[in-house]
């Protein structure tokens, strides 16, 4: 489906959408560029978008499946640049990833989208902005790569929130966040399978490889690396921080069950006193001059009493209660 | 055992298929290139077919002993590709292992296969693909690799599959996965040893380092490097995923136990309190009042099981039972 | 907030501050430089600096956001230096990590300071030293640079100490230390996204890549270079250590739990003998001659108190006790 | 010890032995090559050999004293290579490792031996192959270094074995194996730690960087070089599945305790009932009508053992018997 | 404190010592070098001798102050070394750590030591080898670099008897060695830290990267060189063998504690049984035909022993007790 189409000259919009066949010519006659962007296309609708704009099999084949790597690639004079976009959907706790696959040519940018992606604001933002548009199609690209960082900043903002959540748990009262956490750690990954590899496609952007790069957006693309570094950095730590919450988890599972088992053991044995001292006195001995003491079964309950007593007050002063 | 050869001029085949020695002179002859296909071949058999297209010793010796690691090597204008299949068994969650090597010179290319691998489809493809095959030889060595990255795509949906169900039962009932977590893993490794070394012999082959190579086909060996990338990122994930699964099931372990004690435990204590105070009234003491009263024996049943049944209610609260 | 603005002329400070608007004009003179320092300015006083001065849009945008990465970028010919402070707060035992962004054109340096960073002796110090701020704007560079790493020296003796106080409670009494080590874990995590990007950019800084930095300075920046890798030695190391303190906290943990286990079950086992007498002596068999013994019931109590002093001797001998 | 001495000429052996002083002159007249074969010589022994062959005094030392890391050297125009042989023991599971030195200079190869490493069948093999002795001395380097490749290829296979049996060990029955995993992994690090340098020294020979390696020995060596990238390739592995093995089998060990305990806990459970049951008519209440019954005590006795056999089919079914 | 000031011409000592004075002349003067040798000198000593030498004044802090980062770094046409030396203190378990800088000009060769690292024995032995010495000032850093080696392997043979010890402690019996292993590990980090980086130093000394090291000495710094690496790899190797034996050690802590949990459940089961029977005939009921029997007495004594004995046969062979 296409969603918006439409020419950029000097920077600025040409008044109006364009039909397709229009969009082809206008991306050859130079001067002006296109921007076409197309959301989820069966493979029949992209047939006839790559027909007109000239693109490769390939490539093609790349931007109807959703499913690639980041990664950035020539064909010819034309980059197809693949990116994941990731949402951390904080309720559920899971990233969601989309993708966009982002053709540039000297005449016209073609960005197909797959997923949660919403390109609107990246277009008004870059409309807003003549300046970086003059400097054609590759604008188009840094504006969307800009955003989609953005976005992983925001997603890395989400699980540090619950990793500190996941920390309390741990450390804290509550239940076992064994599961918890060994699902966040799923999540991670899939979250830095995402974002890591387009470290490597930024840095051949900023690096000059592509004659298609205008010099003056190096500096665009450099911050935008440094940017998803700082993300990927952070990613990295979540994972290492997550190990260790879960090998500090079974450290304090093991002493729960420490302290469940000196509780357990000092009521048993608390326990084991009346139980002693009643079995003593009911056997059958005839010569037990104690049970025809007058006052022997009070004193006898009070004695037990005090040593069970005594017995609490031991345990809980040794913290076992 | 040869399965199949014929001739494929301007990237059709010639009808029929040739025997050995027709093979020989085709592929000397320049303008057609030969197809040999061969399935596990006796060192006999092989040395024929290596004298007839003049294959270097170590290659014969390589193609005919099976268990290579995945490589692309030269012998003079001989390419030697070996690669690993890879096919996921799930009822018995084992990778199977295969092996092909493909020795591609200007006038010929033969394919070697051992294992389960077979390139049947490989053939009918590039058959109706004749744009692709009018690059030569080396279009075959591109189908081959193409459909065994595509196999390995396969496969790792298979772990995926396998690696979610071992989730659920780390964390759900059922009975302890280690075996299956560690089995798993073997088999992850297994999987990672076939899979991983090809992606240095893709980078060569897309690079431009063997004059062999048409620059038309650059760009498709870079896309089913790409594939695979993206297979031994997942390889790697699952890795991971198996290695944390293997400590939180220990994890889980534990809490199981933990668990299983409280419930002992508490079960213990109730059990105490009947004891205790039978205990008691068994005392042989000649002055116990209570031992007298009319209704001394129910009251004291009554006593017992309400505070039993108030053990029974805190220790259910508490989710000790 | 702008704290303080002075030109600087073959290493000597000229008397009193500048206004800003002197310090462009200054800036753009030629001989001498001018140093403005500025502590988290809001965006619009910013503002009015980088267009005196001609900052580039991203770099402003890096140094009024605080929380970017370490690192050194080109704009032009001003370089662009942020690197982050870090102070250990020992009660707290947690790393406070602020941020200096410091602009360096052949002209001017301007150094931006976000959080704990007090630049003042660092000022002091470089204007008691005019031979090193004779080499111009790029000494001030390495004054702040060599301060923050001596910073990071002092934060790593802080961990250190309490790594050591943490391996105490590891394998002394004291109650658990797993929160503690995975709180330390967390902050040296931290400390280390801090301080080792910085090692790259002061690479970059020595090599000569920079047309700015005065030779006579390459061996300035390797030797901070040197005593920042030190510390990143150290802090991998920190992380290698409370990784092992976690593990045998764990196994602490086991061992304390088979301890308590064993001195529980001794007790356990000494008080089943008096019970198990008892219950035989409470036996209402007809036939049992020792209830008729004159001193049957003080032998007994003899005999089961024999038994469990011995069985104490037994468990106290053998470590249970 | 010298072993053997024979010139080589034209890939074929001149009849008979050499004295050590005739080789040193064959050595120097071109056209043929010496291999001299040592077995752990003596300093004194080894001197009179390097002055003759005019050797490196650090080369001299590093052949005699054994314990030298696996490289390749150049000393002058000749080249020191070290190699380590490994064989697996298998009754003991140990690896024993040897050490090759070889000097290959234009006119002799030295081969020096210490511990288990029988060149004999090399000699053998090289001789039945003219056309590779003909490539000169190299060709005795490639002969040895493919020899002990291989046999690390039988070492390899002998620790897949005791993997496996530590596997069937870790999930079946079977005291613990612990202590044999902590021992196959430290054989598997001396293992690595024989093999792994080699594949450096390897790979130099095959890149051309020297200039006594004939071009047509390039793709032997680089055919060595893959069959010992498998080897270690597979002692990785043998590294991961052992250390996932350690956690397996501690998780195993966790589940027996946990059985255990439930085992136990379901006979103390049984145990507890007659005993309850039976406490409570011992008491001595006056009133207890359920005592004067004719049948109370069969009674009581039935309804005890049926409440435990009850008891043992809900554990049995529960899977704790 | 100066320990020895020399002069050496063509590998020979000249006779006696230099003051410091006549030490600078001889210096400048050419075709002769200067050794001094200064232990832990003050700032103020050390001044004097930068001074007359012209030390360049960061290399001169970096020797003043120890707990340098092992390096070498080019200061002009001096060239200043940092070696840590390493020495293991077997009773105590722990490696102590000296540090030397070293100072190589044309003219002068400067040692400057702190901590353990007797330098006599270095000197002594060059002073045999005037063909070494004759290749100048930089034989003198051979001569102490190649003598620290050697001290790391005597260290690193120290602490493979420890961990062989270690081994012992965990699969033998013995008291819990989870303390030892911790420490060890942290006593090879610091090791580690030590010999690792002088690896890349020695690597820069052999590659012909600075103009004063005379080409026949590369074979001598490679050899060193070989030798550390050796020292590293087993260091490695000795960190994993720790890590492994932590895991083990709790394995071998949770079969221990499921070995005495197995013994004292056993003996809470045989010690039910006369509790059970006891608590049976001790009931009152009124109709119990065994309590009037002539033997019901010993008879029951009789069966609860046989009962005892035959519980105690089965746990005796199930490895219970």
């Amino acid at each position: 489906m296409i969603v918006d189409c439409a020419a950029y000259e000097g920077g600025k919009r040409r008044e109006g959408s364009l039909s397709m066949e229009r969009a082809g010519e206008v991306a050859g006659e130079g001067g002006a560029f296109v921007w076409l962007g197309v959301v989820e296309p069966s493979k029949e609708e992209f047939a006839t978008i790559a027909q007109e704009f000239g693109l490769h099999e390939l490539a093609v084949e790349d931007a109807v499946r959703a499913h690639q790597r980041p990664k950035i690639e020539e064909y010819g004079d034309t980059l197809l640049a693949v990116v994941k976009t990731a949402r951390y959907v904080d309720p559920k706790e899971v990233i969601e990833v989309g993708e966009i696959s982002i053709f540039v040519a000297p005449g016209f940018v073609i960005s197909v989208r797959h997923g949660n992606a919403d390109l609107g604001p990246v277009r008004a933002r870059l409309e807003r902005r003549p300046d970086l548009l003059a400097h054609g199609p590759v604008a188009v690209l840094y504006g969307i790569v800009d955003h989609v960082v953005d976005r992983y900043i925001e997603a890395s903002h989400g699980f540090d929130e619950d990793v500190r959540e996941v920390e309390l748990q741990v450390f804290g009262e509550g239940h076992n966040p064994t599961e918890r956490i060994y699902k966040l750690e799923r999540e991670v990954l899939e979250f830095q399978a995402a974002a890591a590899p387009l470290a490597e496609a930024l840095e051949e952007l900023c690096s000059g490889n592509f004659a298609i790069v205008p010099e003056a957006l190096h500096e665009y693309f450099r911050d935008v690396e440094d940017h998803l570094r700082r993300v990927t950095g952070r990613i990295e730590n979540f994972r290492q921080l997550l190990d260790s919450a879960l090998e500090a988890n079974l450290t304090q599972v093991s002493m729960q069950q420490n302290e469940d088992m000196r509780k357990i053991s000092a009521w048993v044995a608390i326990a084991a006193v009346p139980t002693m001292v009643a079995g003593i006195y009911g056997m059958n001995f005839e010569h037990m001059p104690e049970l025809q003491w007058r006052f022997g079964y009070p004193l006898m309950l009070a004695i037990v009493i005090t040593i069970c007593l005594f017995l609490y007050w031991r345990f809980k002063r040794a913290g076992w209660l």
